[in-house]
């Protein structure tokens, strides 16, 4: 490919911003709350107008909102693969696995003609992660283009774009729903709490996110160029006790709040509970991200480990 | 009372320090859990030594710490009023009053001979509060001299000491179990995550407590003086919706994480979710603590206030 090639992609009228798919990050809960209620003031308006791009805003997982927990019974946000939409259904079937289907009816189905354009998913992390785009593709030049557009437009908050090489069957998160998808997630935030700072971010980036869609769709032509995306490599657990299966090691203080910063073979990893420093074993320096995501605790991750890539996206236009 | 006086008070045999009180307050769950398994092998040498200090090391709230909750049922650190305590009991009784009434069984009984006489409770907060003791009395020497201590041997980090001004009758946290005790609460930390700073700072805080123990017991004079106390005056809820109960507005960036800095009237207190600024509005300046506590959302307290004063401690010894 070379960097003056142009692209032309269909125009994008349907896109969804989901909030609550964790019920306890909350500031997708209370952004989405605000935009449907800013929604229902301007209705009247838009429908003089004659808006032609569509923005259904959900809020993905109300009964864990309502309980301010991750979830009920199971992640909602690993319910989305082909396997577990197209399963068979029973009465017994956790609360999320039943969501998850709805959801998929309502802004897809996943990999059909049907499904909306552009899934938008709102995620806050206790990792000191700025803002992040997390997709399953280093290629989708709609999200890559939209992307740079924020880093342009953001320049206060460090923005990255994170790549999880998964195909899309056995992808598993809302976003892949849509036929293109990303979750914008930001952070530091604790779960269960709304800081003001990290709110207005997400704010501001789902303007930005909803401005390129319009720019695009009214013929707008976006210069290619290169950006840097960070491809998951692996996770990296706590160390435990083999017993009671309890951690027994911090992220160390060297580490901690340091996403995005080179770690290097034989840095400081982890900091036992009796005052060890424990190194990264790793034979090559690798970006850590995720640091000591409350979350992920449970899931056996204490970090995750990218490759940083430079990657050359396209001229892009819509294909009227 | 003159700066010069001095109180003589009985030798503090027993000791309790407790974590896991609130089950996702992790540096406390962390460092008891260790506490014990460094006494397991200490326990022949101390027998050997004939320790004249007792320190029981307990974790409150085992079932909220297996699934990573604040509680099960009910807030266990606000059962501990003597009505709860002492009220009648039925099968069907939340598991947080059940366990109180273990606890005051082991601790206690409150305000019996019995007590331990000291208990030091360990918690976490999502605020930006430092190291801080919380205490019921603004005149237990006991907590006021190790207080003082604290402050002298950790520089690093902020030390303030927070007088709740509640009967011991109505008293409803752990803490009040023992002839003297307090909470020792730390932050920022996410409820969920463990942060290496904090719990090494918890970690020294205890250590520090149960040196200022032994010294005391073993005869040291300690000097009078002046301590900081900072008196609850009241709590402020956030805005909510008057349908929905929903909270509007978070915390405005210029008061978060400025726990402890003086709020004057008229000074930004929260941000609407639209982006409006809604100002302090009280009549006098009083210094804001416990601002966006993660477990307060639920309690309606957005941030509490206090009034600082200046307190004369008097000299304290052993009586023997």
């Amino acid at each position: 490919m070379e960097v003056d090639e142009v692209v032309c992609l269909p125009r994008l009228s349907r896109v969804a911003v989901c909030g609550g798919t964790h019920g306890n990050e909350l500031s997708g809960v209370y952004l989405v709350r605000e935009l449907l209620k800013a929604e229902k003031k301007v209705r009247k308006k838009e429908e003089e107008e004659e808006e032609p791009l569509s923005v259904q805003m959900v809020l993905s997982n109300p009964r864990a909102m309502q309980q301010c927990r991750r979830y009920i019974d199971t992640d909602l946000n690993r319910c989305f693969t082909h396997a577990t939409l197209n399963g068979s259904t029973s009465d017994s079937d956790p609360y999320e696995m039943i969501r998850s289907r709805e959801l998929n009816a309502m802004l897809g189905p996943k990999g059909s003609p049907k499904a909306v354009d552009l899934v938008c998913d709102l995620h806050n992390t206790t990792a000191n992660m700025g803002l992040c785009l997390i997709a399953y593709s280093d290629c989708d030049w709609i999200c890559l283009h939209i992307f740079r557009h924020l880093q342009r437009q953001m320049p206060d908050i460090p923005l990255r774009y994170i790549h999880f090489d998964v195909s899309s069957k056995e992808s598993y998160s809302l976003d892949s729903v849509g036929k293109h998808g990303f979750a914008m997630e930001i952070g530091p935030q604790p779960h269960g709490v709304v800081r003001s700072n990290i709110y207005t971010a997400m704010k501001v980036g789902v303007q930005h996110v909803l401005d390129w869609v319009r720019f695009f769709n009214s013929g707008t032509i976006f210069e290619g160029g290169f950006v840097d995306v960070f491809t998951m490599v692996k996770h990296i657990d706590y160390p435990r006790d083999s017993e009671t299966h309890n951690i027994t090691a911090a992220i160390h203080p060297q580490l901690q709040d340091r996403d995005f910063c080179l770690l290097h073979p034989e840095d400081a990893l982890f900091q036992t509970f009796s005052g060890e420093t424990l190194r990264y074993k790793g034979n090559e320096p690798l970006y850590p991200f995720f640091v000591n995501e409350c979350a992920y605790y449970e899931k056996g991750i204490a970090l995750s480990l990218a490759r940083k890539r430079h990657v050359m996206i396209p001229f892009l236009v819509f294909k009227g």
